[in-house]
């Protein structure tokens, strides 16, 4: 996976999930240092609409338009990203 | 919400969540300096079993044994603990 593609793709998930991936609204996660692996398994739950409840529809529409890569990509970048902003 | 009852209720979380809320296995999330909101929000979507895909069932089995205080409890505890762990 390409942290720094993911970075590119990840302009839209600033506006919930903040700038450094610490989320400045609490009904959303912080995905800052969030494992990797996880990562892609929630967005593939959301893309797949296996994923409801909570804000869940908004991330429905979003991951709707993201490939498996760009995926791969969004979560080596987050993962990478230090956990509880810098 | 009384993170203090939620400690005491996480003990079977730290299983796959890790002691301090740092997952050692990487399918599962770090829940450490998780918003206390979305914690909630999450464990509801598992116990109406509304959050299905990846390790979901896992989580709906547990969260079905839970209360809404002991929601709110455990939610208070992961997030009062340091983000990436101390």
């Amino acid at each position: 996976a390409d942290a720094a593609a993911g970075k590119a793709k990840a302009a839209v998930c600033a506006a919930c999930h903040g700038q450094s991936g610490v989320a400045q609204i609490p009904t959303y996660p912080n995905l800052a240092g969030q494992n990797e692996q996880y990562l892609v398994s929630a967005l593939k739950a959301y893309k797949d609409k296996q994923r409801n409840g909570g804000q869940a529809a908004i991330m429905q529409g979003q991951a709707a338009a993201l490939s498996d890569t760009d995926i791969a990509n969004l979560a080596a970048y987050f993962a990478s990203l230090p956990a509880g902003g810098k």
